[in-house]
Formats: C-alpha cells, sequence, structure tokens
C-alpha cells in the first residue's frame, strides 16, 4: 500500500488521522463525563532529536549495508509495540532501548544472509512485521551480553506470489500488511478476511508469528486456521511445510512455528487458506435485561452449530461506551455473512434462541445482498470504522493522562461467571489501589462450543507521570486473577516479555523443556527474540 | 465394555463376529465375480502354541509383578496392528517380534513407575490402545540395542472421570475403547462423535496419538479439533495443559502431542468436547454421469459454507463395490445432522448446487427427527453397521489369498486430478508388475474448502504366500505417486513404522531437528516407541 501519510513513531497510525477536531471534542467530553476527576491536560510527545538515543553498537557488514539504517527516527520508531505503556512512555520520551539497527531485507536470501551475520556475531534479532505488539515482544529488552540487536523490517517483502483460485488459496509474503493483501485479492473475488483491530497497521507475518484472533466470531477464530503452509528461516535452514487441507502425519510442523514469536525462526511466507468475498449478510443488535440470561443465550448460539460470523455480547458498560446503548443486561451483536446462500434462516434461528432467554431486538435484523446494495453498506461499515478509530482514540487519551487499556483470555463455559466475577473485582480493587477511579467493561471477542473468549476494557483516570506504573500494577492484578480462576493469560494478545511470568506458570513444564530443546536446536546460538516465551540460552 | 466374546489373536476384533453362513457365501461370490482369476482357498491362522514365540527377555521387577504377563497368548495378540500385512503374517504364522512382556496400569503412577523402570533398564516401551494401528505403529520392530521390549495396554484405564455439561465437555482416560464412551455419555445426552472405522476396537489415546479422522467430514474432521486439554507421562513428568477453548499463549502444547505416536510420551487421559445427541438428520445420495463434475460439485460444497456432517463422494469402482450402485460420474452421499435445529435448509441448498453440476437423485432426501422416529432408522444406520463389518470382510477375504487393502491422503484442490490418476496409474501398474489383476477404488473421507482426503481401496488376486510382498511392493508404488504428486503420506492412519521413508521426505529438515531435540528432551534414554515418526537416539 503506498500513503502519503507519516507514520506516527510514538503512537498508532498515521499523524494526519489522529483524533482532531470534532471527534476529539466529543470523546473529551465523554470522557470527563465518565470520569469527573479526571485532569485531562494533553500532553505532546518530544522531538525525536530531544530523545538522546545511545548510540548504535553495531557497525554494518558491507554485504548488508544496502539494508540497514541507524537513522534515529527509524530507530525510536522500531523500539516499541502499541500497548497503552509504550506509547504512554513514548510520550514521556522515555525510549532507552532502541535497536542498534533497523535491517530491511528485500528477498528470503536477505533473512539468511542477516541471520548468518547474527549468528556469527552475537546479535540478537528482533523479527518485525507491523510493530503492533501490545505484549513487549518487539521490544529490545534484552540483556547486555549480546553484541546488539537487530530488528528485521520485514515490510519489504509484501508481495502476493501466487493465487490458487481453485483451492482458494495464496501464497503470500510475510510483510504484506492488511489493507494492501486486501487490495491485491479483491480483483479476484477473494479475501483473507483476516481483520484484526491492528489491520491496517500488523502484516500477515506477524499475524502468524502471534496467533492473532480473526474476524469470524467461530469456527476459523484464529489466523491458525486459516494456514496450509509456512515457510521459516530459522538458523540451522529453512522449513518449509507442505501445501495440504489437512494432514495426521506426526506433530503439525507449522503448529510448532504458529505463537512461536520471533523465537524459532523468521516467517518469510505462507500459503493462506482464502475466503470468496460475501455477498449477503445480516446483522441484529439484542438486547437483554439481565446479563447471566444474555451469557446463557450466547453459550446457546455456540453449541447451536449455527456458526455465526460475528457474536460479540457487550456487557452493560462495554454497550454504553462502546455502542452508545443502555441495558440492564447488556447487548449481544450478531452477524452472518455468505458468498453462497442468503443467511436470513440462520439469523432467524439464532434470534428465536436469544428470545428464548429474554433477549429483545428494538430494531429489526438488516438483511443485505451486495448485488443490489447501495455502496457503504450502514452499520457494519460503521462499526468497523468506529473499530479501527479505537486506538487513534486510545491515544488522545493515553496522552491526556488516561488509563485506557483492555486485556483478555479465554476460558471455559462452566468458569466463566467466576472469571469475570473475580477479573472485575480484582481490576477495580487494583484501580483503587493505586488511586484512581474508573470503569471495567467486558466484551467477547470469540465464542466456542465450550468456552469464551472475554475481552476487557479498563478506563481510569492516571496521574501523569505515573499512568505506566499504574497501569502495570493494575494489569498484574488482572492476570493474576484471570490465570487463577482457569483462563489463559492470551488468547490473540500472545505472550511477549509482558505475559511472561503468567505463562511460564499456565505452560506445562515438560513442554517448556520440549520447546527450549526446539529452540536449542534451531538457534543454536539464542539470537532469535531472546526473553520472549523461554528464557534463550 | 464387558463383553463375553472373544478377541481374534490374529485378525480383526471378535472370534465370534467373523464373516460366516450367508454373508461369507455372498461375499465370496462378488469376489469371484470381480476377480474370477482369483484362488479363493481359505487358510487358517495357526494355533498360539505352534508360533514358536521367543522367551520373553525381561525379569520383572516386584513392584510391578501384578501388572505384568508373558502369557503367550497375550504377547502374540500384542505383536502387531490391524492392517492387511499384518493379518496375513499372522495367518502365516510369521510372528517373531514379539513384546517380552504386556504390563497394564490400573493408575497413572503405575505409568510413572513403569517408565521409570524402563529408562533405568533400556527397555523400549509401545504404548498401546487397542491395537488398531494400521502402518506398524506398535509392531515391536525394534533394534537389538533395548534390553527388552514392553508393550504398555492402557486398556485398564478406561474411565470418564468428569463431565461438565455446561461446557459439554468430559475428562476421559485414554484406555476407554469406542463403545464403553458413547455408552458413559449417552445417559447425558452428549457423544464425542468420533467414529473411526475402527471404533469398537480403537480408545481414545491411540485416537489422540495419532490424529485420528473422524465423524464429521467437515469443520471438525480430527480428533484434535475435539481437544481441550491433554495429560500425558513422559520420562521427564506429566504435562497437563489447562483446559481451555481456544487459546493463543504461544505454540500449542496439545498439538506437539497430538499425532506423537507414543515417542514423547504416554497420554494417561484428555478433557474433551462434546456434541448434544443429534435429534434431527437429513441424507441423500446423489449420482452423478461424469466424475468431473462430482468432483466439482464436491468442491462447491466444500467452499460453500454449509459444513455438511456427512460429505463422501464415492467414484463409479467405490459406488459399485461397496454401494451396489452403478453410476458413470459416480455417487455423493450427504448427510447433516442436528441437535439443535432441523437440517432441511443445509440440506435442500446442498442439492441445490449438486444439480447445478449435473447431479440427479434417485430417492428422495430423508428426514429424520428422533423425538418422533422407531428406534434404528434406517439407511445410515445399516450404512455404519457395513462399515463396521468392512474390517471382517477384509479378514475373510485376506485368508483367500485376496489383496484388499486401503491407503488414504489429503491433497489441495488443485491437484486432486493430478493425484488421483497417478496414484490409480501406479496402482495398477504395480499390481500388473507383483502379477495380478485387480481394481483401484476411490472415495472422499473428509473434504475441506482448499482440498480434499481421499481413501483409496485396492482389490486384487495375490499369491498365497506372497500376498505380503505384493502388497508392500504395490503400496510403495502408490506412496511414491501421491507424494510425488503433493499428497501427504497419511490423513487420518499416521505414520508408524510403516511410512517413515515418505513421512522423513514431507516433512521440513528444521521440523525434524526440533521435534529430535525436543524427543531427547523428553526421553533423554529414547524408550519411547523407538523408530517410529524419529530415529530414537
Amino acid at each position: 500500500m503506498t500513503s502519503a501519510k507519516t507514520r506516527s513513531w510514538w503512537g498508532w497510525g498515521n499523524v494526519e488521522d489522529a483524533v482532531s477536531g470534532e471527534e476529539l471534542h466529543g470523546l473529551t467530553a465523554r470522557a470527563a463525563a465518565m470520569l469527573p476527576n479526571a485532569d485531562l491536560t494533553s500532553h505532546e510527545a518530544p522531538a525525536i532529536t530531544d530523545l538522546n538515543l545511545p548510540a548504535s553498537r553495531l557497525s554494518v557488514p558491507a554485504t548488508l549495508a544496502t539494508l540497514c539504517s541507524d537513522d534515529p527516527a527509524d530507530r525510536a520508531a522500531h523500539a516499541h509495540g502499541q500497548a497503552f505503556r509504550d506509547v504512554v512512555r513514548n510520550l514521556q520520551g522515555d525510549v532507552h532501548r532502541v535497536p542498534d539497527l533497523i535491517v530491511r531485507p528485500t528477498s528470503e536470501s536477505d533473512v539468511v544472509d542477516l541471520l548468518d551475520w547474527c549468528t556469527r556475531s552475537n546479535i540478537a534479532v528482533i523479527a518485525y512485521g507491523g510493530g503492533t505488539s501490545v505484549v513487549g515482544g518487539i521490544e529490545p529488552r534484552i540483556d547486555d551480553d549480546y553484541a546488539g540487536v537487530v530488528t528485521l523490517d520485514l515490510g519489504g517483502l509484501d508481495h502476493v506470489l501466487e493465487i490458487d483460485k481453485t483451492s482458494r488459496a495464496a501464497r503470500i509474503q510475510a510483510g504484506i500488511l492488511g489493507p494492501a493483501l486486501e487490495n491485491r485479492l479483491r480483483p479476484e473475488g477473494l479475501s483473507l478476511r483476516h481483520f484484526p483491530q491492528s489491520f491496517e497497521f500488523s502484516t500477515l507475518g506477524g499475524w502468524l508469528a502471534t496467533r492473532a484472533g480473526g474476524h469470524f466470531a467461530t469456527v476459523y477464530t484464529h489466523i491458525d486456521d486459516l494456514v496450509e503452509s509456512m515457510r521459516v528461516v530459522t538458523p540451522t535452514g529453512i522449513s518449509e511445510s507442505r501445501r495440504l487441507p489437512g494432514s495426521g502425519a506426526g506433530p503439525s510442523p507449522d503448529r510448532l512455528f504458529l505463537g512461536s514469536e520471533g523465537t524459532l525462526g523468521v516467517i518469510t511466507e505462507a500459503w493462506m487458506r482464502l475466503q470468496d468475498r460475501p455477498r449477503w449478510r445480516a446483522n441484529a443488535s439484542v438486547v437483554f435485561d439481565d446479563y447471566a440470561s444474555a451469557v446463557t443465550a450466547t453459550r446457546a448460539i455456540a453449541q447451536s452449530g449455527l456458526y455465526p460470523t460475528n457474536c460479540r455480547l457487550l456487557d452493560p458498560v462495554e454497550a454504553f461506551i462502546n455502542a452508545g446503548t443502555s441495558s440492564q443486561g447488556g447487548v449481544l451483536v450478531l452477524a452472518y455473512e455468505s458468498a453462497h446462500h442468503p443467511v436470513e434462516h440462520s439469523m432467524v434461528q439464532t434470534l428465536e434462541i436469544c428470545r428464548e432467554h429474554g433477549g429483545r431486538l428494538p430494531d429489526p435484523a438488516r438483511y443485505s445482498d451486495s448485488a443490489d446494495a447501495r455502496p457503504g453498506s450502514g452499520a457494519s461499515d460503521a462499526w468497523r470504522s468506529s473499530f479501527l478509530r479505537m486506538p487513534y482514540q486510545r491515544d488522545a487519551l493515553a496522552s491526556r493522562a488516561l488509563i485506557v487499556e483492555t486485556f483478555e483470555t479465554a476460558c471455559t463455559w462452566d468458569r466463566f461467571d467466576e472469571l469475570r466475577a473475580a477479573v472485575t473485582t480484582a481490576a477495580n480493587e487494583a484501580i483503587a489501589a493505586v488511586g484512581s477511579v474508573g470503569v471495567v467493561s467486558c466484551r467477547f471477542t470469540h465464542v466456542y462450543p465450550d468456552g469464551v473468549a472475554p475481552y476487557f476494557g479498563v478506563y481510569a483516570a492516571g496521574r501523569w507521570g505515573s499512568t505506566v506504573q499504574q497501569w502495570d500494577d493494575i494489569k498484574a492484578a488482572v492476570s493474576e486473577a484471570l490465570s487463577n480462576a482457569g483462563g489463559t493469560i492470551t488468547h490473540h494478545h500472545a505472550v511477549g516479555r509482558d505475559h511472561r511470568p503468567w505463562y511460564d506458570r499456565q505452560r506445562p513444564d515438560p513442554f517448556a523443556t520440549a520447546l527450549t530443546a526446539a529452540k536449542s536446536a534451531l538457534d543454536p546460538s539464542g539470537i532469535l527474540n531472546p526473553g520472549v516465551l523461554i528464557d534463550p540460552r
């Protein structure tokens, strides 16, 4: 994707798209109404020239010179992800751990050469896609026993190399961004239909390395499910799995690299399963008077075999904040889509389940057929646009000393009530303990026959200069609570460096032993993203 | 499951259920019609006392004595799987590699104790569920540098330990057989709905260790998809993953043990995702005049998002042999089932796709609602019963010098036509090369949006005394052909010892490196099922 816009070095997305004008006015007014004691003074990011970055420790070998950059702006922009704590630290000029070099390969053999050099020279390598990690996954928080840190920016490997329309699959380079990928597939009538909130600024390789959660609330929830084969450059050789729709030949090679977060190798390309672009759509929002009934209805839908495309239960706080809807029991946002057949039948059956559990439909379900629709068909586009604006709004609030962050998990249905109660209590107590006031919201991002992926939001008034530590304290408390309640430390945000303490507890010890052994075999010098997932060496 | 019947030591299932009378008469008549030159003289298995088994090399430690058996019948029965080549070798008295001891743990701590003893004493351990491997996975074809071989029969660990009706999941011990499991779940209205052809005589642990293929033709095709968490005893400790409906916390621990075929640890229990028992069913058989159109129709269904429960395209040979139907283009067997809603709507849309591609419906689709149905509802029960009889019939034909065996693969749709042609040609040429005549059939067991799992059958006249070698030659030829055409060496039969040459080529080298390292870390003495999947040490 060519863009005339300028990427922000410190915050989300493009400088030109930052919240301003009416949007900013409305946003701060709502924040002030919700958190009346908040100090909403705006704070600006320092200039890069004022950051006092440490000098690069690495001198570039001549063969790689044309791929390398030690430009301060480049190094600062690659020093962090896009979590709340990243953005605030940047705003405060707290940018001390930066990569020594940014390397931009233009081919897979460049990646091989780079890993060879780094292995020989004891240089840590962080594979970097779009830089949207929210778990410290690409932050060079790395011990000093390495000669330096290179960030390997795969943005130059951004082509769709082959399309197989018969099998509906494509061979795609890892560095491609979401919009560029969809633009390339659209003329073929195809789509990957993987739309994480980071869609505009994240890459296929990043999605694969972190087991990203996608568009579909059911069945194909993770990018894992859309992978036919992968190509991964490791320090000991290139791994390429066979293109297969399914297999039972030993443990799945792809499943070892999915979620390996740059610790086992650098993903350079993958054959991905595609969808036909949907034609028929159905959307509905169901209001409940009682949250327990709303949860039971959602579970019944998840276990019905109807497989809705979207099945997002917003609790009353979330419904109020992000959908402007007042309700006692929350709002269930439902959608179906199909390229093959009208989806009214499925929606009608789903709404029947909702009614059985006391759900009400303030507005009738909406059905559309893109064959006869006006462009830009209303509600779902509006929601998607608002969904993609959220990170920009987060930055506007973060720069005004608000604590605005999310965290997520998954658990089986039998544990959900207890987990939500424990997490909400822990969050509220932690907010109070850091001297703040705030609210905690919950929505479901994905639902399964046997459980659910709840996604929590925290909105609290912070003290400028302390909001990172305040958030870290809250995050530790909720992580402890959700882990103790049987949840996973992450359903789709990855482990990175920030989730390590809870991941280490959650992961079976023999699996850690096996993973560490696999890492040592593939990356004997321990150069690949040290500190993420497992201890490097 | 208690049974008054006697398990056959040499062939499939129960002695009392062997093919006889009318069934035998009809079967041999059909075989004679199809292969008029076949010599159908029947051959009997020798008595176990005539086998001259080698003496056991192991003396049992006192602490494990009550769990151990060196009874010749026990050792002979555990010396082989249930492939054609196993059955014929048994019939010929070719039983030379037998385990030294059969050990039957009554608890997980027995498993721990056994692995400790075997690690200390350099004894190879073969984890054994129902003994239905068709790939040499449980055959003690093991180098002499071990002090002996123990077969660990998990049949005593056969309980359902917990049922969570809210999440529809159960904690189940690995040694339970299919029917016992379903009998235990039925009163709760639940079902695992995993029905491999080996269902009656295979176990949950075996399904997990081999990534077995199941009942559903779409979406949840493998047992992998039904796993919430697993407990695995390794020589270095017990691995237990957290019960989760989905997760993105690093590479999946379960996916390392799924398909590990007893090489990384012994699976002792798992939390499995269950289904409500279906109430509504739809069944139809669609006849095509042209196989290419039948394949295109099947692909369109697989890509439609309709997700049929069954979608089994029989080619004309398969339709004739196993469904008694003459057709130019084959028969597509379709089914839907649901516990939640009538499934007529989905079937009607599916049949519409078939019609668009020239499919004809000789009989109307059948719809049933078990709430008002007579017990034993016709066609699907009849098919299932016939499906479960096939291995018994295979034995009757194998003992009459016929070569009767199957093999399977999966490939993307773009490669299917070429793969089927190459495999069929290779099979026919190999049949001719071993001096035989025969037929080759093909059906689909599972379909995916991006590809298909074809399952081939070979029926050929053999020479008694040579049929194992004849089959091995044919199998090598078809394995070579399907592997060269881009297929997997196995979609759901596992790798075992027989598929090693092609698996070793298919598996990416760096993954082999990683898997070997993981194995060495978990099983440093290399005692677990040596020779399966990877080289032990």
